[in-house]
């Protein structure tokens, strides 16, 4: 028999349960792009942008946060004392010293025990949050048998101009626990920073919520970024399962889209990097597209070559299709291996792949609750509201006027009653009034 | 024999090195008193402030961790690889997009495989953040076989008014990992958190470095913490170990520090908190001060009474002053048990422990280190510069002008050639420039 304390150890840590909000708000890019005046097909074929989810004055960086979670409480019935860890990953800051984390402790009235506070780094708070949680529950399992709550959120908008496009709204809560039907991989976490402003949100002396943004510099960052983790998580795999693994050993892979084009572009670069490695039998048409033609090309022109991104796209085309298509959520992914590449500014990557595992009825259950779970958010999407971009600018100065003028403020959305464009979906929480010294209340819509 | 995994475990995780960085300009809080016409020893001994540390207008939140940072890969040793985790805990925000970590990786060139970004909850970040490293250890030792790094780092200041007392400027780095000098006791970690507002830093139409500060919430809430964490705290002991503890089981106490009275004050209320649980032998003259007297009244006027301090100062004076008392390092504090309360704002609470083990070469050399290290820290504490009350108010004046100046912008120091109250330490990172967009640069001095 294995001594006791083995057998406390968690395994199979990862993801218990999922919660989506997306607010009501949406533009529609094709609109956009007519009433900027620019290229059809710029936003919608270039960047391969649909739509744009965005948020009145009256919603923010806490009151998704305290919808997203509020939902998973309920819909995955757990109790306040459930609960050992939460942790919050956003660059969306309305204090630059009180956490969202304290804000979400109203949601648990009944356990003050719970760790974790926010984690920031452009879009990549998110997964070190994560991390922190799939950590937490290897840590301490044995003598909290807790879970643990990962909240992932941001309200991204950007200045008018060219960016502006690639703006969006949106939290998502995690429950993360042992014997997860979503189970990460041991070990094969791959990271890498660097020191670069690509994108980023300094202190100026007129408050702003929008970054400031370098194009191009982003484009190589992400791209680098893919590369570079990709090249050490099959590092890892050889060295932790000597597993020499390629694109075609993952059932789906999931990537951070600043927007779907580039998305596509990383995974051209993954697919060079298996040529590059010798690994070729799963890419397409390698005799036409000539991809060693790239070999001895600098990688920062690769990326920025439409000659390098046509013939990544040609080697990989068969590939692209099958391992990032939706696809329903049953018990046909038992088994199924993920790939997840996660990108923030400044910059911060990781690369990490996990298991669907649908054994007994635990994970069973947790597929039906999270087949049900992710069903609601995407049916939600179609109630949304069509806004036009015109709508849309009028909207964001109003999140603008909300961050320059002096307290007390009560939002417009408020202002208006909730009504028209500042309708609200049911259970969600909103900013209800910015009191005395820029304290924020919320409240929450009937169910 | 144990299986192997078992032989793999991290065992032992805690704090293996540290460094400390204080900048060079101090005000003495007897010219406050006397510049703030004040009555005398209002801040000296009501607050029970000596001295408060600053920097200018070219250091900040990244310069600061840099100096650090530095200081620890340098003086433990450490090569970039060593390195597998390092997280920053903060609530001093020049970008609320960009993590200081990111600006951390130019120390580790040749190692860009490091988790971990920055962690923000007031005056608790820097706590979350170790407690991120030591559950990183713990998950992936096994596997990794590197250390974790921990950056707590702040720069404090206050409005002009009763609170700009309390500031303070400096950063700490810990080495965190297995068979630790410092070594946390597993398990037990106690957490309250709560949705306050009793000291913030919302967005405002015009920046400021200043926090919004209600100081009886603020007391309260850190009395409320306290007194919870270690009413759970000694559950989980109980829990776990099967041990009745009292505030005499720890050779030493150590708190977060607003300002010296308060934790007098808090360390009264655990004595109290001990003589309500029927545990008073190890307090004094309990017979004249008469604690049976507060029992029945509500706790939140315990905490404001000044009956209920001077009763809980009699009956934990002797103790005291063994607990908080400074003592050398050397091998004589081999198996000292230590007990840390950590508050932050918002709020966010913590109470642990750890011992001391010196038991074999590894974890004798980390002592004989760490003591090098703090008596450094120490001696250069001798060799700032004591600055006048009214040059202080100038110089933050001037990092009031950086913050509202559009950029580029050549911090106020760096113009003045470093020379006088603009003279900083050897290897001391700071503030070039902030250039084009608002991005910093940053140099070192010479060593």
């Amino acid at each position: 028999m294995k001594p006791k304390r083995e057998l406390w150890l968690a395994d199979q840590v990862g993801i218990r349960g999922i919660e989506l909000y997306i607010p009501k708000l949406y533009i529609n890019q094709k609109d956009l792009e007519t009433f900027d005046n620019v290229e059809k097909g710029k936003y919608t074929i270039g960047l391969g942008q649909d739509e744009m989810s965005f948020c009145a004055d009256h919603e923010d960086i806490t009151s998704i946060c305290l919808t997203v979670v509020s939902k998973l409480l309920k819909n995955y019935d757990l109790s306040a004392k459930d609960i050992g860890f939460l942790c919050v990953g956003t660059e969306t800051l309305t204090d630059k010293s009180k956490s969202v984390k304290t804000s979400l402790m109203k949601l648990f009235e009944e356990n003050s025990d719970i760790e974790g506070v926010d984690v920031k780094n452009a879009c990549y708070g998110g997964t070190q949050a994560l991390f922190h949680a799939i950590d937490w529950i290897y840590a301490n399992w044995e003598l909290e048998k807790r879970f643990a709550i990962v909240v992932m959120a941001d309200i991204a908008v950007y200045d008018a101009g060219p960016a502006r496009c690639t703006g969006g709204a949106g939290a998502f809560a995690a429950l993360v626990g042992p014997n997860a039907v979503l189970s990460f991989e041991r070990g094969l976490r791959a990271t890498y920073m660097v020191d670069v402003y690509d994108f980023y949100k300094p202190n100026q002396p007129v408050p702003s919520e929008y970054p400031v943004v370098e194009g191009q510099a982003s484009l190589q960052a992400y791209l680098t970024a893919v590369d570079e983790v990709y090249k050490l998580f099959c590092q890892k795999a050889e060295k932790l399962r000597n597993e020499v693994v390629n694109i075609s050993d993952f059932d789906a892979m999931f990537f951070h889209c600043p927007f779907t084009r580039l998305v596509q572009k990383a995974f051209g670069v993954l697919a060079f990097a298996d040529f590059k490695r010798g690994l070729s039998n799963h890419l397409t048409d390698t005799i036409r597209a000539k991809p060693s033609a790239f070999l001895l090309q600098p990688r920062e022109l690769n990326y920025m070559s439409r000659d390098f991104a046509k013939m990544t796209a040609q080697i990989s085309a068969k590939l692209w299709a099958q391992k990032t298509e939706p696809s329903p959520i049953d018990n046909t992914l038992g088994g199924k291996r993920l790939l997840f590449f996660s990108y923030g500014s400044g910059a911060a990557a990781a690369m990490f792949s996990a298991r669907i595992l649908i054994l007994e009825k635990d994970t069973r259950d947790q597929c039906t609750q999270i087949k049900q779970s992710a069903n609601a958010a995407v049916a939600l999407l179609e109630e949304r509201l069509c806004v036009h971009p015109k709508r849309y600018n009028e909207i964001l100065a109003l999140r603008e006027k909300l961050l320059s003028s002096a307290a007390p403020y009560r939002p417009e959305g408020v202002r208006n009653n909730l009504t028209d464009e500042f309708s609200l979906f049911p259970n969600t929480y909103y900013l209800m009034n910015i009191g005395d010294k820029y304290r924020r209340y919320y409240t929450q819509t009937s169910s």
